[in-house]
């Protein structure tokens, strides 16, 4: 299962016969105060630093959120996606909850995006799919619906296979539909990674779909955020996480991604390993 | 399934339900020429040290070979044992592949040991499990058999129930087997590691069995070895390896583990993850 992501000239390609796809997740104002504050002044400028911050760090894709309160969002996301296609070639994941930023969103952006995203609720989905249809894009898609979060592997199970006939009835293409099997952090639930990694398991083992998450929540409330996140990531994707919405600029945590493709044949003869290490070699002597 | 490992005052329990268990690698002559020409000379002052640094990196039982070339092995390794248990009280894995070697080393070991290693091939078992079940001590097995190494997870597990049947034969529980499931190094095979981890999940899913292995091989000729094995330890254990023979003085790949103890749940609440953060945090500010 091949989920083709593409801006105007750059195709990044998501599988599970794929090196892990990082989609870079800064440029999101939530929690960000000055930001907001600057996005609501109509001033764009910290997005162009945050984007050369995440392709530096070596995101493959950008995920945008401009869910700034009291902003025209849709207006906000279709200048933002705007501006940063012209900076950059690197793919981008649309991300909103509001159909109408969504809308515009897709609107904006040149080439087949990714859509940031969609739950299990019949609503929601009898709403984003058209959109999905409509613009060829791809979607990712949390396993829960009106009741909240299902607590056990099995339940995701269940609403992602619900979410899978929706896909299909909108004449969707499987390939087009990436699920988020939701991790939740292990300081609040001290089996909640264990489910995250049996879900991820379940449904590459059933369905071969495409998988992401935003990988950071594991870690919440926990010291030295990095190590677990960086822990994390290698045994996600050794049961089937194939990308992650996460923050590139954290070199321990990319190392171990890239990795973690080379122990898993995804980096054969580890070339990319070693261009990455003799990199490395060469910035130190540089000083 | 626990395998229960002892000093005369400490016990260490492997389990899939306990955290996971480091036993240190570098009590082991093989490749050292200094360490070996010492030890040919009667001179154990080295093994004090090694101890020492493994204790303090964080190891939970020490792994101890004697393998020198023409030397006695067995008194060597009884030798070794009793200066190590006078020294401190972490259980021993006992490690040779000279079965009179392993015959002094249980006699000289107070408490019950672990041996490392037996392959399934008829003749190795036929004489090492009589003496596992005298000294009630427990034994870790390699899948592999008169051929050599199977390529396949398929025949590994084959190999497995070979084994389990012939430990069951000599009345021994299959508490008191540790399977080792092969780690081939990645850069002669980028199919190497999938495998080895297929292999340790059908090994839990299929007999529960408590798992080790020489972790550090996966990496191999590889550039930055220890960001590999730091990657690969996590994935192994959320798959089901129970412990590992390593280095216990590389932090980074401590950490790793330690990390994934507590996302697998072995750690409730990040209590040794803080701890361990704390203590870090005061060496720092100690300088």
């Amino acid at each position: 299962m091949h989920t083709v992501v593409q801006s105007a000239s750059k195709t990044v390609t998501i599988g599970h016969d794929q090196p892990f796809v990082i989609i870079g997740e800064r440029i999101n104002p939530t929690g960000r105060k000055k930001f907001q504050e600057l996005l609501r002044a109509g001033d764009l400028s910290t997005i162009a630093i945050d984007v050369e911050a995440q392709i530096k760090g070596g995101a493959d894709m950008l995920d945008v959120n401009m869910g700034v309160p009291l902003t025209d969002e849709p207006a906000l996301l279709s200048a933002a996606i705007k501006m940063i296609q012209g900076i950059t070639d690197i793919p981008i994941c649309i991300d909103s909850s509001v159909i109408e930023a969504l809308q515009a969103g897709l609107e904006a952006y040149e080439g087949k995006a990714l859509v940031n995203s969609m739950t299990g609720e019949d609503d929601r989905m009898e709403l984003i799919l058209p959109l999905i249809k409509k613009h060829n894009a791809a979607i990712i898609a949390l396993p829960n619906d009106e009741i909240g979060i299902p607590a056990t592997a099995a339940e995701r199970i269940v609403i992602t296979e619900k979410i899978i006939r929706a896909v299909e009835k909108h004449g969707i293409s499987l390939d087009n539909l990436v699920i988020d099997p939701l991790a939740m952090t292990v300081g609040a639930d001290p089996e909640a990674v264990k489910i995250t990694l049996e879900t991820i398991h379940l449904i590459r083992e059933k369905f071969g779909l495409n998988m992401t998450l935003g990988a950071s929540n594991i870690s919440f409330g926990l010291p030295n955020r990095h190590a677990l996140n960086a822990a994390f990531l290698p045994a996600a994707m050794s049961h089937g996480l194939t990308c992650a919405v996460m923050d590139a600029r954290t070199p321990a945590i990319n190392e171990a991604v890239r990795a973690a493709d080379l122990l898993l044949g995804m980096d054969q003869w580890g070339g990319n390993w070693i261009s990455r290490f003799r990199a490395q070699e060469a910035a130190k002597a540089e000083g």
